[in-house]
Protein backbone atom coordinates (compact mmCIF):
# COMPACT_ATOMS: atom_id res chain seq x y z
CA UNK A 1 0.00 0.00 0.00
CA UNK A 2 1.61 3.38 -0.99
CA UNK A 3 0.14 7.02 -0.22
CA UNK A 4 1.33 9.88 -2.28
CA UNK A 5 0.18 13.92 -2.42
CA UNK A 6 -1.55 15.20 -5.65
CA UNK A 7 1.61 17.76 -6.51
CA UNK A 8 0.86 21.39 -7.33
CA UNK A 9 -2.77 21.95 -6.36
CA UNK A 10 -4.17 25.85 -6.27
CA UNK A 11 -5.38 27.73 -4.22
CA UNK A 12 -8.73 26.20 -4.48
CA UNK A 13 -11.86 28.75 -5.81
CA UNK A 14 -15.96 28.24 -5.63
CA UNK A 15 -16.90 26.25 -9.14
CA UNK A 16 -13.40 24.91 -9.54
CA UNK A 17 -13.72 21.04 -10.51
CA UNK A 18 -11.66 19.00 -8.27
CA UNK A 19 -12.03 15.61 -10.24
CA UNK A 20 -10.64 17.81 -13.36
CA UNK A 21 -7.65 19.25 -11.48
CA UNK A 22 -6.86 15.92 -9.59
CA UNK A 23 -7.08 14.21 -13.08
CA UNK A 24 -4.59 16.74 -14.48
CA UNK A 25 -1.77 16.15 -11.87
CA UNK A 26 -1.92 12.21 -11.19
CA UNK A 27 -2.44 9.30 -13.60
CA UNK A 28 -5.38 7.49 -11.27
CA UNK A 29 -6.00 3.93 -11.59
CA UNK A 30 -9.52 2.36 -10.83
CA UNK A 31 -8.33 0.72 -7.90
CA UNK A 32 -7.33 3.69 -5.94
CA UNK A 33 -8.47 5.59 -3.02
CA UNK A 34 -8.32 9.59 -3.30
CA UNK A 35 -8.81 11.30 0.31
CA UNK A 36 -10.20 15.06 -0.36
CA UNK A 37 -9.62 17.42 2.66
CA UNK A 38 -12.68 18.80 3.07
CA UNK A 39 -11.16 22.18 3.02
CA UNK A 40 -10.92 22.57 -0.66
CA UNK A 41 -14.35 20.91 -0.88
CA UNK A 42 -16.38 23.30 0.68
CA UNK A 43 -14.43 25.88 -0.70
CA UNK A 44 -14.74 24.85 -4.31
CA UNK A 45 -18.34 24.41 -3.38
CA UNK A 46 -18.62 27.63 -2.11
CA UNK A 47 -19.01 27.13 1.83
CA UNK A 48 -17.11 30.24 2.75
CA UNK A 49 -18.65 33.17 4.57
CA UNK A 50 -18.08 36.12 6.68
CA UNK A 51 -19.14 36.18 9.97
CA UNK A 52 -21.70 39.18 8.96
CA UNK A 53 -23.77 36.14 7.57
CA UNK A 54 -24.72 34.98 10.65
CA UNK A 55 -26.43 37.41 12.35
CA UNK A 56 -26.61 36.19 15.96
CA UNK A 57 -30.02 35.26 17.62
CA UNK A 58 -30.48 35.34 21.44
CA UNK A 59 -29.99 31.60 21.36
CA UNK A 60 -25.95 32.57 20.05
CA UNK A 61 -25.59 35.18 21.96
CA UNK A 62 -26.50 33.27 25.57
CA UNK A 63 -24.04 30.12 24.45
CA UNK A 64 -21.42 32.90 23.16
CA UNK A 65 -21.85 34.83 26.40
CA UNK A 66 -21.27 31.49 28.64
CA UNK A 67 -18.35 30.61 26.64
CA UNK A 68 -16.73 33.91 26.90
CA UNK A 69 -17.56 33.83 30.76
CA UNK A 70 -15.54 30.76 31.09
CA UNK A 71 -13.10 31.25 28.35
CA UNK A 72 -13.00 34.98 30.08
CA UNK A 73 -12.46 36.40 26.42
CA UNK A 74 -14.45 37.74 24.20
CA UNK A 75 -16.45 35.11 21.73
CA UNK A 76 -18.29 36.61 19.28
CA UNK A 77 -21.88 35.22 18.80
CA UNK A 78 -21.91 35.46 15.38
CA UNK A 79 -19.59 32.54 15.16
CA UNK A 80 -22.04 30.27 18.02
CA UNK A 81 -24.47 30.88 15.46
CA UNK A 82 -23.13 29.52 12.48
CA UNK A 83 -22.43 26.71 14.41
CA UNK A 84 -25.94 26.30 15.57
CA UNK A 85 -27.22 26.79 11.56
CA UNK A 86 -25.10 23.95 11.07
CA UNK A 87 -26.07 21.57 13.81
CA UNK A 88 -29.11 19.49 14.39
CA UNK A 89 -28.07 19.23 18.50
CA UNK A 90 -25.74 20.83 20.30
CA UNK A 91 -23.83 17.44 22.54
CA UNK A 92 -21.95 19.90 24.55
CA UNK A 93 -22.66 23.57 25.16
CA UNK A 94 -19.50 24.29 27.67
CA UNK A 95 -16.99 24.43 27.97
CA UNK A 96 -16.91 24.42 24.34
CA UNK A 97 -19.24 23.61 21.48
CA UNK A 98 -19.72 19.94 20.57
CA UNK A 99 -22.53 19.92 18.11
CA UNK A 100 -23.84 16.73 15.79
CA UNK A 101 -23.90 18.66 12.14
CA UNK A 102 -27.08 18.31 9.76
CA UNK A 103 -25.11 14.98 8.28
CA UNK A 104 -24.64 13.06 11.54
CA UNK A 105 -21.12 14.39 12.25
CA UNK A 106 -20.05 14.82 15.86
CA UNK A 107 -17.55 17.41 15.99
CA UNK A 108 -16.20 20.77 17.83
CA UNK A 109 -17.78 24.19 16.24
CA UNK A 110 -19.87 21.66 13.85
CA UNK A 111 -16.28 21.38 12.19
CA UNK A 112 -16.37 24.94 11.13
CA UNK A 113 -12.78 26.32 10.51
CA UNK A 114 -11.05 29.63 10.71
CA UNK A 115 -7.41 28.61 9.21
CA UNK A 116 -6.80 27.90 5.62
CA UNK A 117 -9.73 30.61 4.39
CA UNK A 118 -8.38 33.63 2.23
CA UNK A 119 -12.10 34.64 1.26
CA UNK A 120 -13.65 35.07 4.18
CA UNK A 121 -13.64 34.39 7.84
CA UNK A 122 -15.00 31.19 8.17
CA UNK A 123 -15.15 27.94 6.11
CA UNK A 124 -18.07 25.64 6.34
CA UNK A 125 -17.90 21.86 5.98
CA UNK A 126 -19.44 20.70 2.48
CA UNK A 127 -23.39 20.53 3.04
CA UNK A 128 -23.46 16.52 2.37
CA UNK A 129 -20.10 15.46 2.08
CA UNK A 130 -21.09 11.97 1.08
CA UNK A 131 -22.89 13.20 -1.58
CA UNK A 132 -19.45 15.47 -2.64
CA UNK A 133 -17.50 12.18 -2.31
CA UNK A 134 -19.86 10.77 -5.14
CA UNK A 135 -19.85 13.78 -7.68
CA UNK A 136 -15.96 13.76 -7.49
CA UNK A 137 -15.97 10.35 -7.93
CA UNK A 138 -18.22 10.64 -11.02
CA UNK A 139 -15.14 12.93 -12.48
CA UNK A 140 -12.06 10.50 -11.55
CA UNK A 141 -10.36 7.65 -13.02
CA UNK A 142 -10.44 6.50 -9.88
CA UNK A 143 -13.32 4.30 -8.37
CA UNK A 144 -13.59 5.58 -5.14
CA UNK A 145 -13.20 8.90 -2.73
CA UNK A 146 -13.40 9.53 0.53
CA UNK A 147 -13.99 13.16 1.85
CA UNK A 148 -12.00 13.93 5.48
CA UNK A 149 -11.54 16.40 8.32
CA UNK A 150 -9.15 16.59 11.33
CA UNK A 151 -11.27 16.20 14.69
CA UNK A 152 -10.46 15.77 18.44
CA UNK A 153 -12.21 12.81 20.05
CA UNK A 154 -12.88 12.18 23.74
CA UNK A 155 -9.92 10.51 25.93
CA UNK A 156 -7.13 10.74 23.53
CA UNK A 157 -5.14 14.04 23.04
CA UNK A 158 -4.56 15.39 19.89
CA UNK A 159 -6.58 15.52 16.44
CA UNK A 160 -6.61 13.06 13.44
CA UNK A 161 -8.26 12.84 10.30
CA UNK A 162 -11.88 11.01 9.90
CA UNK A 163 -14.00 10.28 7.17
CA UNK A 164 -17.11 12.66 7.27
CA UNK A 165 -18.17 11.06 3.50
CA UNK A 166 -17.33 8.36 1.33
CA UNK A 167 -18.31 6.90 -2.64
CA UNK A 168 -17.40 3.26 -4.02
CA UNK A 169 -16.89 1.53 -1.22
CA UNK A 170 -18.38 0.73 2.12
CA UNK A 171 -17.62 2.59 5.20
CA UNK A 172 -16.38 -0.42 7.29
CA UNK A 173 -15.28 -3.86 6.85
CA UNK A 174 -17.29 -6.31 8.66
CA UNK A 175 -15.46 -9.35 9.64
CA UNK A 176 -18.60 -10.87 12.01
CA UNK A 177 -18.70 -14.50 11.30
CA UNK A 178 -15.67 -14.83 9.83
CA UNK A 179 -13.14 -17.24 11.47
CA UNK A 180 -10.18 -16.22 13.53
CA UNK A 181 -6.52 -17.48 13.07
CA UNK A 182 -8.19 -20.61 16.15
CA UNK A 183 -10.89 -21.35 13.81
CA UNK A 184 -13.29 -19.79 16.62
CA UNK A 185 -16.03 -17.07 14.74
CA UNK A 186 -14.88 -13.60 15.50
CA UNK A 187 -16.89 -11.32 18.12
CA UNK A 188 -17.84 -7.53 17.01
CA UNK A 189 -15.19 -7.00 14.82
CA UNK A 190 -16.54 -3.77 12.07
CA UNK A 191 -13.37 -2.38 11.21
CA UNK A 192 -14.02 1.45 9.96
CA UNK A 193 -11.29 1.37 7.21
CA UNK A 194 -12.45 4.79 5.66
CA UNK A 195 -11.41 6.59 8.60
CA UNK A 196 -8.54 4.52 8.79
CA UNK A 197 -7.79 5.82 5.41
CA UNK A 198 -8.56 9.10 6.24
CA UNK A 199 -6.06 9.06 9.31
CA UNK A 200 -3.16 7.79 7.14
CA UNK A 201 -3.94 10.62 4.43
CA UNK A 202 -3.91 12.97 6.90
CA UNK A 203 -0.09 11.48 7.65
CA UNK A 204 0.82 12.64 4.48
CA UNK A 205 -1.80 15.85 3.65
CA UNK A 206 -0.48 17.50 7.03
CA UNK A 207 -2.33 20.41 8.67
CA UNK A 208 -0.57 23.68 7.95
CA UNK A 209 0.38 25.10 4.80
CA UNK A 210 1.93 22.08 2.74
CA UNK A 211 -0.47 22.69 0.07
CA UNK A 212 -1.71 19.08 -0.20
CA UNK A 213 -4.87 18.66 0.93
CA UNK A 214 -5.58 15.27 -2.14
CA UNK A 215 -3.90 11.87 -0.92
CA UNK A 216 -3.85 8.88 -3.51
CA UNK A 217 -3.73 6.00 -1.74
CA UNK A 218 -3.06 3.11 -3.98
CA UNK A 219 -2.81 -0.88 -3.78
CA UNK A 220 -5.25 -0.94 -0.90
CA UNK A 221 -7.70 -3.76 -1.10
CA UNK A 222 -10.93 -3.40 0.58
CA UNK A 223 -10.51 -7.57 0.57
CA UNK A 224 -13.16 -9.88 0.29
CA UNK A 225 -15.51 -8.96 3.39
CA UNK A 226 -18.95 -7.94 4.03
CA UNK A 227 -19.45 -4.32 4.04
CA UNK A 228 -21.24 -1.50 5.95
CA UNK A 229 -22.18 1.88 5.74
CA UNK A 230 -22.98 3.02 9.37
CA UNK A 231 -20.47 5.32 10.34
CA UNK A 232 -21.79 8.07 12.36
CA UNK A 233 -23.84 6.72 15.55
CA UNK A 234 -27.87 7.15 16.24
CA UNK A 235 -28.19 9.19 19.43
CA UNK A 236 -30.47 5.96 20.56
CA UNK A 237 -27.02 3.51 20.44
CA UNK A 238 -25.01 6.23 21.38
CA UNK A 239 -24.46 6.49 25.10
CA UNK A 240 -21.58 9.08 25.52
CA UNK A 241 -23.82 11.48 23.35
CA UNK A 242 -26.94 10.56 26.05
CA UNK A 243 -24.62 11.17 28.91
CA UNK A 244 -23.44 13.96 27.55
CA UNK A 245 -27.10 15.30 26.91
CA UNK A 246 -28.04 15.18 30.96
CA UNK A 247 -24.55 16.82 31.81
CA UNK A 248 -24.14 20.47 32.73
CA UNK A 249 -20.29 21.99 32.57
CA UNK A 250 -19.88 23.73 36.33
CA UNK A 251 -16.56 25.55 36.75
CA UNK B 1 4.85 6.79 1.85
CA UNK B 2 4.39 2.73 1.68
CA UNK B 3 3.21 0.61 3.90
CA UNK B 4 4.16 -3.54 4.09
CA UNK B 5 3.33 -6.46 6.19
CA UNK B 6 6.05 -8.31 7.52
CA UNK B 7 6.05 -11.38 5.98
CA UNK B 8 5.89 -15.17 7.19
CA UNK B 9 5.33 -14.31 11.26
CA UNK B 10 4.54 -17.76 13.25
CA UNK B 11 2.37 -18.06 16.23
CA UNK B 12 3.83 -16.41 18.61
CA UNK B 13 4.58 -17.65 22.43
CA UNK B 14 5.77 -15.88 25.35
CA UNK B 15 9.50 -15.04 25.75
CA UNK B 16 9.73 -14.78 21.39
CA UNK B 17 11.84 -12.41 20.77
CA UNK B 18 10.03 -10.20 18.27
CA UNK B 19 12.21 -7.45 17.50
CA UNK B 20 14.69 -10.52 16.47
CA UNK B 21 11.69 -11.88 14.64
CA UNK B 22 10.93 -8.98 12.37
CA UNK B 23 14.88 -8.09 11.97
CA UNK B 24 15.48 -11.83 10.03
CA UNK B 25 12.02 -11.20 8.05
CA UNK B 26 12.42 -7.48 6.51
CA UNK B 27 15.79 -4.79 5.66
CA UNK B 28 14.85 -2.32 7.92
CA UNK B 29 15.81 1.27 7.45
CA UNK B 30 16.46 3.64 9.85
CA UNK B 31 13.49 5.97 9.61
CA UNK B 32 10.85 3.42 9.15
CA UNK B 33 7.98 2.97 11.16
CA UNK B 34 7.23 -0.32 12.84
CA UNK B 35 3.85 -1.13 13.52
CA UNK B 36 3.14 -3.87 16.18
CA UNK B 37 -0.24 -4.94 17.05
CA UNK B 38 -0.42 -5.43 20.38
CA UNK B 39 -2.04 -8.94 20.58
CA UNK B 40 1.87 -10.11 19.59
CA UNK B 41 2.87 -8.16 22.31
CA UNK B 42 0.82 -9.63 24.73
CA UNK B 43 1.42 -13.13 23.46
CA UNK B 44 5.59 -12.55 23.54
CA UNK B 45 4.97 -11.31 26.94
CA UNK B 46 3.06 -13.96 28.53
CA UNK B 47 -0.51 -12.09 28.89
CA UNK B 48 -2.59 -14.88 28.18
CA UNK B 49 -4.68 -15.91 31.12
CA UNK B 50 -7.53 -18.72 32.02
CA UNK B 51 -10.62 -16.92 33.42
CA UNK B 52 -10.05 -19.28 36.25
CA UNK B 53 -6.99 -16.98 36.80
CA UNK B 54 -9.73 -14.68 37.75
CA UNK B 55 -12.21 -16.01 41.13
CA UNK B 56 -14.69 -13.20 41.20
CA UNK B 57 -14.90 -11.16 43.36
CA UNK B 58 -18.25 -9.35 44.93
CA UNK B 59 -17.55 -5.91 42.82
CA UNK B 60 -17.10 -8.25 39.41
CA UNK B 61 -20.26 -10.66 40.49
CA UNK B 62 -22.79 -7.17 40.98
CA UNK B 63 -21.07 -6.04 37.31
CA UNK B 64 -21.76 -9.08 35.81
CA UNK B 65 -25.07 -9.88 37.11
CA UNK B 66 -25.83 -6.25 35.83
CA UNK B 67 -24.75 -7.09 32.72
CA UNK B 68 -26.38 -10.17 32.17
CA UNK B 69 -29.37 -8.90 32.84
CA UNK B 70 -29.24 -5.80 30.43
CA UNK B 71 -28.38 -8.32 27.43
CA UNK B 72 -30.73 -11.26 28.99
CA UNK B 73 -27.85 -13.73 28.64
CA UNK B 74 -25.33 -15.57 31.21
CA UNK B 75 -22.00 -13.32 31.79
CA UNK B 76 -18.87 -14.96 33.27
CA UNK B 77 -17.62 -12.61 36.28
CA UNK B 78 -14.59 -13.93 36.13
CA UNK B 79 -14.12 -12.14 32.55
CA UNK B 80 -15.80 -9.38 35.10
CA UNK B 81 -13.13 -9.71 37.58
CA UNK B 82 -9.83 -9.93 35.17
CA UNK B 83 -11.30 -6.42 33.59
CA UNK B 84 -11.52 -4.83 36.89
CA UNK B 85 -8.06 -5.83 38.21
CA UNK B 86 -6.61 -4.54 34.62
CA UNK B 87 -8.30 -0.87 35.12
CA UNK B 88 -7.86 2.07 37.28
CA UNK B 89 -11.30 3.05 36.97
CA UNK B 90 -14.78 2.28 35.46
CA UNK B 91 -16.26 4.54 33.52
CA UNK B 92 -19.11 2.77 32.33
CA UNK B 93 -20.54 -0.13 34.13
CA UNK B 94 -23.80 -0.50 31.56
CA UNK B 95 -24.78 -1.63 29.31
CA UNK B 96 -21.27 -2.37 28.57
CA UNK B 97 -17.49 -2.48 30.59
CA UNK B 98 -15.50 0.93 29.59
CA UNK B 99 -12.49 1.16 31.73
CA UNK B 100 -9.31 3.14 32.38
CA UNK B 101 -6.41 1.07 31.88
CA UNK B 102 -3.68 1.22 34.05
CA UNK B 103 -1.70 2.96 31.10
CA UNK B 104 -4.38 5.62 30.77
CA UNK B 105 -6.16 4.09 27.58
CA UNK B 106 -10.21 3.97 27.43
CA UNK B 107 -11.64 0.78 26.24
CA UNK B 108 -14.33 -1.68 26.23
CA UNK B 109 -12.96 -4.73 28.43
CA UNK B 110 -10.07 -2.83 29.00
CA UNK B 111 -9.05 -4.07 26.04
CA UNK B 112 -9.08 -8.06 26.90
CA UNK B 113 -9.42 -9.81 23.60
CA UNK B 114 -11.19 -13.39 23.25
CA UNK B 115 -9.93 -13.58 19.46
CA UNK B 116 -6.46 -15.29 18.21
CA UNK B 117 -5.94 -16.88 21.24
CA UNK B 118 -5.11 -20.13 21.54
CA UNK B 119 -3.44 -21.22 24.50
CA UNK B 120 -6.14 -19.91 27.13
CA UNK B 121 -8.93 -17.57 27.17
CA UNK B 122 -7.50 -14.17 27.70
CA UNK B 123 -5.28 -12.23 26.18
CA UNK B 124 -4.47 -8.91 28.49
CA UNK B 125 -3.24 -5.97 26.72
CA UNK B 126 0.63 -5.22 27.61
CA UNK B 127 1.14 -3.73 31.00
CA UNK B 128 3.16 -1.18 29.95
CA UNK B 129 2.79 -0.87 26.14
CA UNK B 130 5.14 2.33 25.70
CA UNK B 131 8.07 0.69 27.77
CA UNK B 132 7.36 -2.72 25.43
CA UNK B 133 7.69 -0.43 22.14
CA UNK B 134 11.02 1.13 23.92
CA UNK B 135 12.05 -3.04 24.16
CA UNK B 136 11.13 -3.90 21.04
CA UNK B 137 12.72 -0.55 19.49
CA UNK B 138 16.04 -1.48 21.44
CA UNK B 139 16.29 -4.80 19.02
CA UNK B 140 15.13 -3.06 16.00
CA UNK B 141 17.23 -1.53 12.66
CA UNK B 142 14.08 0.89 12.87
CA UNK B 143 14.36 3.65 15.07
CA UNK B 144 10.53 4.00 15.38
CA UNK B 145 7.77 1.43 17.23
CA UNK B 146 4.46 1.85 17.95
CA UNK B 147 2.08 -0.85 19.54
CA UNK B 148 -1.68 -0.69 18.13
CA UNK B 149 -5.15 -2.26 19.20
CA UNK B 150 -8.22 -1.98 17.31
CA UNK B 151 -10.48 -0.16 19.34
CA UNK B 152 -14.06 1.41 19.45
CA UNK B 153 -15.30 4.77 20.15
CA UNK B 154 -17.97 7.81 20.50
CA UNK B 155 -19.86 9.50 18.11
CA UNK B 156 -18.82 6.98 15.15
CA UNK B 157 -19.45 3.20 14.30
CA UNK B 158 -17.04 0.63 14.39
CA UNK B 159 -13.10 -0.01 15.17
CA UNK B 160 -10.07 1.59 13.82
CA UNK B 161 -6.23 1.28 14.60
CA UNK B 162 -5.04 3.29 17.54
CA UNK B 163 -1.46 3.63 19.65
CA UNK B 164 -1.82 2.71 22.80
CA UNK B 165 2.60 2.39 23.48
CA UNK B 166 5.26 4.11 20.75
CA UNK B 167 8.91 4.70 21.13
CA UNK B 168 11.46 7.00 18.83
CA UNK B 169 8.82 9.57 18.18
CA UNK B 170 6.78 11.88 19.56
CA UNK B 171 2.97 11.09 19.82
CA UNK B 172 1.69 14.14 17.89
CA UNK B 173 3.31 16.86 15.54
CA UNK B 174 2.29 20.03 17.46
CA UNK B 175 1.08 22.92 14.75
CA UNK B 176 0.89 25.27 17.19
CA UNK B 177 2.49 28.74 16.26
CA UNK B 178 3.46 28.07 13.03
CA UNK B 179 1.43 29.57 10.00
CA UNK B 180 -1.36 28.19 7.81
CA UNK B 181 -1.67 28.72 4.10
CA UNK B 182 -2.58 32.84 4.65
CA UNK B 183 0.22 33.41 7.17
CA UNK B 184 -2.33 33.49 9.94
CA UNK B 185 -0.92 31.86 13.51
CA UNK B 186 -2.83 28.29 13.49
CA UNK B 187 -4.96 27.55 16.65
CA UNK B 188 -5.13 24.58 18.72
CA UNK B 189 -3.82 21.95 16.43
CA UNK B 190 -2.53 19.22 17.80
CA UNK B 191 -1.96 16.44 15.11
CA UNK B 192 -1.95 13.16 16.86
CA UNK B 193 0.22 10.78 14.35
CA UNK B 194 1.05 7.88 16.27
CA UNK B 195 -2.76 7.28 16.17
CA UNK B 196 -2.80 8.12 12.22
CA UNK B 197 0.11 5.29 12.01
CA UNK B 198 -1.90 2.61 14.02
CA UNK B 199 -4.54 3.29 11.94
CA UNK B 200 -2.78 3.24 8.68
CA UNK B 201 -1.13 0.05 9.53
CA UNK B 202 -4.68 -1.18 10.48
CA UNK B 203 -5.51 -1.03 6.72
CA UNK B 204 -2.82 -3.81 6.52
CA UNK B 205 -2.98 -5.76 9.47
CA UNK B 206 -6.87 -6.69 9.48
CA UNK B 207 -8.86 -8.02 11.99
CA UNK B 208 -8.88 -11.78 11.23
CA UNK B 209 -6.68 -14.67 9.99
CA UNK B 210 -4.53 -13.06 7.90
CA UNK B 211 -1.56 -13.51 10.69
CA UNK B 212 -0.25 -10.04 9.24
CA UNK B 213 0.45 -8.35 13.19
CA UNK B 214 3.62 -5.96 12.10
CA UNK B 215 3.24 -3.30 9.39
CA UNK B 216 6.01 -1.58 8.53
CA UNK B 217 5.79 2.55 7.29
CA UNK B 218 8.69 3.64 5.08
CA UNK B 219 9.18 6.98 3.62
CA UNK B 220 7.00 8.77 6.26
CA UNK B 221 8.61 11.88 8.28
CA UNK B 222 7.61 13.69 11.30
CA UNK B 223 8.60 16.75 10.08
CA UNK B 224 10.14 19.85 11.40
CA UNK B 225 7.58 20.72 13.92
CA UNK B 226 7.14 20.83 17.75
CA UNK B 227 6.21 17.10 18.94
CA UNK B 228 3.72 16.09 22.20
CA UNK B 229 4.02 13.30 23.92
CA UNK B 230 0.32 13.54 25.50
CA UNK B 231 -1.54 10.58 24.46
CA UNK B 232 -4.35 9.69 27.10
CA UNK B 233 -6.32 12.50 28.39
CA UNK B 234 -6.42 13.07 32.03
CA UNK B 235 -9.90 12.88 33.49
CA UNK B 236 -9.50 16.84 34.26
CA UNK B 237 -9.20 17.98 30.52
CA UNK B 238 -11.83 15.09 29.55
CA UNK B 239 -15.34 16.09 29.87
CA UNK B 240 -16.84 13.20 28.62
CA UNK B 241 -15.41 11.22 31.08
CA UNK B 242 -16.44 13.48 33.52
CA UNK B 243 -19.98 13.64 32.32
CA UNK B 244 -19.80 9.52 32.09
CA UNK B 245 -19.57 9.12 35.53
CA UNK B 246 -22.46 11.14 36.56
CA UNK B 247 -23.96 9.24 34.30
CA UNK B 248 -26.37 6.02 35.11
CA UNK B 249 -27.76 3.57 32.36
CA UNK B 250 -31.51 3.38 32.05
CA UNK B 251 -33.25 0.59 30.35
N1 LIG C 1 -3.36 23.36 -2.78
C1 LIG C 1 -4.19 23.71 -1.79
N2 LIG C 1 -4.01 23.20 -0.56
C2 LIG C 1 -4.88 23.55 0.42
C3 LIG C 1 -5.94 24.46 0.21
N3 LIG C 1 -6.59 24.61 1.41
C4 LIG C 1 -5.96 23.81 2.30
N4 LIG C 1 -4.92 23.18 1.70
C5 LIG C 1 -4.01 22.17 2.27
O1 LIG C 1 -4.79 21.02 2.60
C6 LIG C 1 -4.22 20.33 3.71
C7 LIG C 1 -5.29 20.15 4.79
O2 LIG C 1 -5.69 21.42 5.27
P1 LIG C 1 -6.62 21.56 6.56
O3 LIG C 1 -6.91 23.00 6.79
O4 LIG C 1 -6.02 20.78 7.67
O5 LIG C 1 -7.97 20.83 6.04
P2 LIG C 1 -9.08 19.93 6.83
O6 LIG C 1 -8.36 18.84 7.56
O7 LIG C 1 -9.99 19.40 5.75
O8 LIG C 1 -9.79 20.87 7.77
C8 LIG C 1 -3.00 21.17 4.15
O9 LIG C 1 -1.86 20.61 3.50
C9 LIG C 1 -3.31 22.56 3.56
O10 LIG C 1 -2.14 23.30 3.28
C10 LIG C 1 -6.11 24.99 -1.10
O11 LIG C 1 -7.02 25.77 -1.38
N5 LIG C 1 -5.22 24.58 -2.06
N1 LIG D 1 1.71 -14.30 12.59
C1 LIG D 1 0.86 -14.06 13.61
N2 LIG D 1 -0.19 -13.24 13.40
C2 LIG D 1 -1.03 -13.00 14.44
C3 LIG D 1 -0.88 -13.58 15.71
N3 LIG D 1 -1.87 -13.14 16.51
C4 LIG D 1 -2.63 -12.32 15.76
N4 LIG D 1 -2.12 -12.22 14.51
C5 LIG D 1 -2.57 -11.39 13.38
O1 LIG D 1 -2.40 -10.02 13.77
C6 LIG D 1 -3.37 -9.19 13.15
C7 LIG D 1 -4.10 -8.37 14.21
O2 LIG D 1 -4.82 -9.24 15.06
P1 LIG D 1 -5.87 -8.68 16.13
O3 LIG D 1 -6.45 -9.83 16.89
O4 LIG D 1 -6.83 -7.77 15.42
O5 LIG D 1 -4.89 -7.80 17.08
P2 LIG D 1 -5.15 -6.43 17.91
O6 LIG D 1 -5.70 -5.40 16.96
O7 LIG D 1 -3.81 -6.06 18.47
O8 LIG D 1 -6.14 -6.77 19.00
C8 LIG D 1 -4.26 -10.14 12.32
O9 LIG D 1 -3.74 -10.18 11.00
C9 LIG D 1 -4.04 -11.50 13.01
O10 LIG D 1 -4.23 -12.59 12.13
C10 LIG D 1 0.25 -14.45 15.89
O11 LIG D 1 0.49 -15.00 16.98
N5 LIG D 1 1.09 -14.65 14.82
MN1 LIG E 1 -11.40 21.01 9.00
MN1 LIG F 1 -6.62 18.93 8.60
MN1 LIG G 1 -6.98 -6.04 20.72
MN1 LIG H 1 -7.03 -5.64 15.50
Amino acid sequence: MELFAVPDLPEIREGDDLAAMIGERVDLREDDVVVVASTVVSKAEGRVFDLDDFPAGPRAREVADRLAEIADEEKDPRFAQAVIEESTELVMEAPFLLTATRFGHVGVNAGIDRSNVPDGDLLLLPERPTESAERIRDGLAADRVVVSDTSGRPFRHGQRGVAIGWAGLPASRDWRGERDRDGREMGVTVQNVIDELAAAANLVAGEGAGGTPVVVVRDWEFGDHDGSDNHFREVEGDFVRQALREWTFQE
